[in-house]
């Protein structure tokens, strides 16, 4: 039932690589460009109309892309005029607004939801119900989990839109929440249901409402078996599943180019 | 895709307004009222049958009513004996249960779960992962953030039911939690991660776990460029998107005799 | 429009027990079993196939099994290999991956994701928008409030997965996150808003972040009207709906041989 060609609607201004398979019950809106050897499953809709849709006659649907070696799992709705590298995944039911640039191997976890005008950097990876406000901006190998909380409006309701910014290979645990502007450098770690206040130096651990710096990631012991007394972070060194120093080790990866 | 009447079901005992358009896959139950010039999009289900549906062969769905000028989003379920206001608008797979009862101009932002038995004024505006328990109280111009929660169960399980109560023009902020029966004033200001356990006067700021007021809205200064030595709140005197003294200011709009 | 028989597909190897009901748009996969006298709502997805099916051309879809009398509510998605017991229930918009195991009588509430490879006793029960974590275990009549989140990796991103262990009859209050490996005993209460670092022993409260131990649950006065002088917890003597010992006690329940 996931590919019968059963009520789906693509429409013909839009460009359908070669061998992607799109589930029953899609609709692939005009601009919508996919790439090749994707899968779009069932109940998904990709360039969905932004809002002048409903009140300008001349509407014209901005241009979506989605990477080569994609998976869009069902029922996920990714708005017009927003572009995602290669090997893009989602889990189910994700929402994803206008606007939203990612890189290649990024992530986007089941019911989360995206707001839209936001860059993400390579290898980004969102659990379940992360949600992303405006004007955020995240790194490369940027990995964020339930319930985060990425905010833009330093006093509510206001015209001011500011999103935060994480720097490359830093973790965002659980319930945690940014406050508008707040920078996370790189390599960072912050806490479960932490309050991002102030910008957070490179290597950091954050903890607490509001955020305090309570550490350094490189004083964490590794809690894997045999490896109890060296520090588990920078992670890169510790963790390849799925990455691209997969088998070589980061280093080496550096050394052979950064190919992703 | 959106409005071409495919696998629309529409019951006979629904009363569809003028100029009404009603989105693909998309289902109006019994007795659903749908004012002129709303806009339902595809997959929503309005007027969700009740559970005695499922076991009483006499079962009679309840009224549910959408104000004129309205804009359901894709994947919504809203129950029926639900009424809405003018200007009601949802993002996208939200769920609002029985017995909610809104205002003109509230909106519900995607992936909200509305719990039913709660009353809202006018021009409530909830983001995104917003979660209201039964028998909640909103007044007018309250604005609720993504993941806020209100409860109403003092030592769960039991069977009390006491929702908190919010006043006019306050704002509760991302992860706050309103413990049952608590009650916000008007022009507060409820901060990120804040657990709401005791009643909070009008125009305070409440922070912490447990929440302590820990000063007076009015002493926030403004982040606006050029505005940084006056107070931003109350807000009402410095934002107006989508207000109804929008152009004009809230003191005109007052005098004119508030018309919403 | 429930029970209608549209667009509805039932693999031929799917075995359907007697009376049961299957709403419109909804898919049941290769290997699904559903007991006698259950509902699937519409646009639901039961036995949605493993990762290996985009890859696996002799890919085989696990068993999965749906007690009787069970109520799946729209727009519910469970993975293929995951078993539930009688009287089993869920929300809206429900995802549950593989190999979740659940007792008889649970209920897992709209907008929840449960990741697979978690064990539930029997009579639990999930509100809305809970994420549980792989490798979660779950005792009997254990209720989760909004927004709790069991987490399993202890310095992400690793390969290292534990996660928490609830005993029987806690009551994990909104907000809450569950570090990996924390045990919780039996008849606890984790306050809103707590992360749950350390075990906690039977009839403990515990609140905070870090969450510490600040008393009993015997100590928790009872809020219902003539009880005030009363400890409220054991719950299990002053709540029975939905309970097997409604209407004779539970103590009456245990005697007869605690049968659910």
């Amino acid at each position: 039932m996931k590919f019968n060609n059963i009520n789906v609607h693509i429409s013909p201004l839009a460009k359908i690589g070669k061998n992607v398979k799109i589930g029953d019950n899609t609709i692939i809106y005009d601009n919508v460009e996919i790439g090749d050897d994707s899968i779009v499953c069932n109940n998904c809709v990709i360039g969905e109309p932004l809002n002048s849709y409903y009140s300008n006659d001349n509407y014209t649907n901005p241009i979506t892309v989605i990477g080569k070696n994609s998976l869009i799992r069902s029922h996920t709705i990714i708005y017009a005029g927003s572009r995602f590298g290669h090997h893009f995944m989602t889990g189910h039911t994700v929402i994803i607004r206008e606007e939203t640039i990612m890189g290649a191997h990024c992530s986007v976890g089941t019911l989360c939801d995206i707001e839209g005008y936001v860059t993400f950097g390579n290898y980004c990876r969102l659990h379940s119900y992360v949600n992303i406000g405006q004007h955020s901006k995240l790194g490369n190998f940027v990995f964020v989990y339930p319930y985060v909380n990425f905010t833009n409006d330093p006093h509510p309701p206001s015209t001011i839109c500011v999103g935060p910014t994480i720097g490359d290979f830093s973790q965002i645990a659980a319930h945690a929440v940014l406050l508008p502007g707040a920078q996370v450098g790189k390599n960072c770690l912050v806490g479960v249901n932490t309050t991002v206040v102030n910008d957070v130096p490179d290597g950091s651990v954050v903890s607490g409402n509001p955020g305090k710096i309570v550490g350094r990631t490189a004083w964490i012991r590794s809690k894997e078996e045999g490896k109890e007394n060296t520090s588990y972070y920078p992670w890169i060194y510790n963790f390849d599943r799925g990455m691209p120093w997969k088998g070589i080790g980061y280093d080496k990866w550096v050394e052979d180019g950064s190919k992703i």
